[in-house]
């Protein structure tokens, strides 16, 4: 659905514009080394550096491997981000640094297809000895999806034919060979599944499944991987996601973005073998983490320790580690679920991911990136603490592990994919976004200011189809559509044909949510949302939010303002046209003395009203507190 | 104040028997390692060990030193209590007992008067080559505090005159040599002025004087042994508060006990050595704690990570670390303060420390102990998450380092020292305990039930005296004195006469308490006291107490109960006798679906009552939930 959909305007557009426009070039000097100030980046370099060691049998003077060893793959998802960007937007200088880049990384690549600078330059008698964190696997499948991206929006089969010598080495060793092992970084295996979609090369389909049915069969391996790599500490295999074989898994546990790439691989090996009880696992995953194991942001992953989910209900607000990858992993994961079944219930919780997590991981300049995305911020606790280290209250520009932008960056530029979905001439619209899809069989055009304003139109202009629309749960109870149709399972099933114009109507009336009281750090709390966007409270706005209580009593009153109006927010929002924000009333604890810490009678409660924002905006005007989740009385 | 006071009834009395009949005995023989299913010690086998070193000049067979290298102060910590206990109960057979240790303890001694059975016995080449973490002169100040406890209340010199010559041995070495360095476990700088205090040698307050003065001037010390002794990773000198020089120290930093017994020494030096500077700086470490980093439990140390403070207003509840020993360590700092500044709000955060995060450090029965005393406790969360781990749900009968059963001995079997002061002929009562005070200038006797009862009589049997109460500050806007006097800094002053009562009234009523804005984990939530105690709801009692917010308009309701009444209390709790309970309105939330994770309007808010009982008392009824701030409307 990538290069069929032209988005028009609204907030899809908005953020497919950007990464066009700022954030794609912005990278690219990231990734060059070219940004002063911020973390540096020897991605390009190292691909160069193996490139003249390929050609020449020798390593340049200061030519080893630099950064993190998974540098590679921030290439690869740049590249990614990169062609779907052309898809949005015609860019003949940019496509031809892609190509050129494509011919680099073909020069990286060894003879017998093996590509990963890391080993190449400085480890090639070690190459598959530590699968657990040597991340090859992670690298191959991400420049994978990038050749398969490059592939599918400019036709240039460049790189897809490198990442099938690759693969076809792995197949080699992994398969034909036996080599034991299993990526320590899922990634690989949904990669594989999309080359082989595109190649129909059984192979891939083959070293995909491979890869997801021996991961925690042999659970010793990573452990004596540890041990062969010198390491004396225990091997977590709950961190790697191989504490068990994946059929036998039903909690979401460990690295979070590692647990949710894999989830994506085993729920798309299970929409393609019709393997229902892969399915079954998928499913029960899915609701270990909707219904106990995630944020009302659609973040996952509850702690910094091992980046990873923790347990039923445990989702502390201050050190929630949510990363943006994980959040984006699950909109991936979701979208493979809806392959399987079509639950409208997965496109909320994409939903919750992509308007929450997803778009707060981007800054609205479009220059700086969230790893991790708390729900409570008090600067001078957040990233001083030792327990909140991680916890950066304001985005840096670049990170030593920079995982994040360059996935942020893909997403963005590619929401239509997982917006728009067709099987068996039925079309599926999972999230709502203004623009023009054209299909063989109907070309329909969408209006919408969602999800700041209450309306979707679907103008069919050509064709017809059966098109079934996402009713998110949050409107469920109220909302209508112009035409006679089947609501199933969170989806409203029609028949649309040429000329007609159908009209959705969502109930955007802001609300208190309440958590279930197994979750803890919510107690007593609420949060507002609207639609699924859900809101948070910054010092800059309201002073002193920690003493702020909400009035149950009191309607939450939407308004519509630019960022502009808002106040504080720079010229980069002003694209954002108008939102939504939300004036909520309540009381704010004021002590007689504030230099006491305990008090029995010594306070007043006066009243106060709050203006709440968008969570995705926060700290976009600097250092201040945020809070999500809020007293209620 | 030790053997002048005897206790009649009331809580301190129970703790104080109760410290005698069961606490000194079941930790003597988990010292002797002879209780089966809880950690192992090795205390007074390596005594054993090292005595047989010293007389044979061999090490016995699997003779080497084992468990904890600080593992002697457990021995010298169960000693002073031991001694303590003395003075509340005659038991000729444990003063035998003591004794003989003393003897042992002493034949471990090395010639040069060198007392520490790990170096000893494992590493006799390197003594005092790593002080950062090798607690010899931690333990070595332990034994000193044994030491003189044992000379208080016996009269015996043996273990006395083994510490000073171990006391001798450090001046030597540290001041006549001027060996670098200082303890990376401050104690023994408290330690050598109560041996100062009995034995008079000015050496001994020299050298406590030295250690305080060095600390934090070179601050590569700790580093540099860190690099001696192999240690690659960071030293972190906040966590041994070696930051800065102490008098240029204002906020409490690092390892709260560490920090806690050094500010101790301070204050004691600046006490008795009339150096206002000093004294300066202990009221500013005193306020950092009372203002900025002290939970209502009087509890200190926000994290596990280096048991440490971490900055201002930071104090989460499920995540306390507020170890036993570091609210013990404040009560020692808090009695040395008042002798600087005759303050109520001194004996305020006693109180706190003592009726709270003290008591609740013991099981009621004696026989089990926390380490780590939360606020908030979901099992399945607690001990379970790995941001938790330390967090236990219910106390353990010992621990691989088990500072803090025998810490709390001591200072159960010795409150009156801390409850009584006598200073220029005035009597300070700055706790209220019914007992017997038989001094050569008067003889009181107290009649109280407090903290469950509302009155305190001060009956004078013989002489006279002018008497100072501590006003405790919960009730300083309501309380009445049957005699005239004066209020001064919470301390109200009157000229007690023989053959006169003095009938002090409390305001006992319920409160709820709000916590500092700042303090983001109590947002929205109240705490209830009584008095100086705080009170938690627990599961056992409740139910789902993380649906519960308390309605602030209706009024908490006192009720005196035994723990047989509230139900489900071993009958290790009868001694208690009536204790109050709090009766609390609100509500409950109870969703319509108890699977879904967030709702808006799917759920209810019906009335509800729980029953609060006193901090000290949670986790005595098996494991549950158990919370002190939650909501309020």
């Amino acid at each position: 659905m990538l290069k069929n959909f032209k988005y028009t305007d609204g907030l899809f557009a908005r953020y497919a514009n950007l990464v066009c426009d700022v954030v794609v070039p912005y990278q690219e000097k990231a990734l060059r080394n070219e940004i002063e100030g911020i973390a540096p980046s020897f991605a390009f370099a190292n691909f160069k550096n193996a490139a003249i060691l390929n050609k020449t049998g020798k390593i340049p003077q200061d030519g080893e491997h630099k950064g993190a060893l998974y540098l590679d793959s921030d290439v690869a998802k740049w590249l990614e981000a990169s062609a779907y960007s052309l898809a949005v937007k015609e860019n003949k200088d940019l496509e031809k640094r892609i190509d050129q880049i494509c011919d680099l990384i073909g020069q990286a690549q060894e003879t017998d297809g093996y590509l990963d600078t890391y080993y190449t330059l400085n480890a090639p008698d070690k190459k598959f000895t530590y699968l657990a964190m040597g991340h090859e696997l992670y690298c191959a499948g991400h420049m994978m999806e990038a050749a398969v991206a490059i592939y599918d929006v400019t036709g240039s089969r460049k790189l897809l034919d490198v990442m099938c010598k690759n693969a076809d080495m792995l197949y080699r060793v992994f398969v034909t060979e036996k080599r034991d092992g299993y990526p320590g970084h899922p990634e690989i295996e949904l990669a594989l599944l999309k080359l082989w979609k595109v190649t129909q090369n059984p192979k891939y389909l083959e070293l995909a499944k491979h890869f997801i049915e021996v991961r925690g069969v042999d659970r010793d391996f990573f452990p004596n991987e540890y041990k062969n790599n010198g390491r004396n500490d225990r091997c977590n295999n709950e961190y790697y996601v191989s504490h068990k074989p994946v059929r036998e898994q039903s909690d979401a546990v460990g690295h979070a973005v590692r647990a949710v790439y894999l989830y994506t691989g085993m729920a798309d090996l299970a929409a393609n073998t019709e393997d229902k009880e892969l399915e079954e696992v998928c499913f029960k995953l899915f609701e270990s983490i909707e219904k106990r194991r995630m944020y009302i942001t659609g973040g996952i992953g509850s702690t910094n320790q091992g980046e990873a989910f923790t347990t039923d209900y445990h989702l502390p607000n201050d050190t929630a580690y949510n990363e943006t990858c994980a959040s984006i992993a699950l909109i991936f994961f979701g979208a493979k679920l809806l392959k399987l079944r079509r639950q409208g219930r997965i496109a909320d919780v994409m939903e919750r991911a992509i308007y929450n997590t997803v778009l707060a991981g981007v800054e609205l300049d479009g220059k700086k990136f969230f790893y991790v995305n708390p729900l409570e911020v008090m600067p001078g606790v957040a990233e001083k603490v030792v327990t909140h280290w991680c916890v950066r209250p304001q985005r840096p520009g670049w990170f030593g592990c920079a995982c994040c932008p360059p996935n942020a960056a893909r997403l963005l530029a590619s929401v239509a994919k997982y917006g728009w979905d067709e099987e068996d001439g039925v079309l599926y619209s999972n999230l709502f976004m203004a623009g023009e899809l054209s299909l063989p069989s109907v070309t329909i055009e969408v209006e919408t200011t969602y999800p700041f304003g209450d309306t979707v139109k679907y103008k069919v202009k050509k064709g017809q189809t059966k098109l079934a629309i996402h009713i998110p749960s949050f409107t469920l109870k109220k909302f209508s559509v112009s035409h006679k149709g089947e609501l199933k399972d969170g989806y409203y099933y029609i028949d649309a044909k040429e000329g007609e114009e159908i009209v959705l109507k969502l109930d955007m009336t802001p609300r208190f949510n309440r958590a279930n009281s197994n979750v803890t750090s919510t107690s007593g709390m609420a949060a507002v949302t609207v639609g699924p966007v859900v809101y948070c409270s910054e010092e800059k706005d309201n002073g002193d939010i920690f003493a702020f209580s909400f009035d149950s009593s009191k309607k939450l009153k939407l308004k519509a303002e630019t960022p502009a109006e808002i106040g504080g927010f720079t010229s980069a929002a002003d694209d954002l046209g108008k939102i939504y924000t939300v004036e909520a009333k309540g009381f704010e604890m004021v002590l007689d003395n504030p230099d006491e810490l305990y008090v029995t009678d010594e306070y007043k409660e006066v009243k106060k009203s709050v203006k709440l924002i968008p969570y995705f905006m926060w700290a976009n005007r600097g250092l201040n507190k945020m809070r999500v989740w809020m007293p209620i009385k």
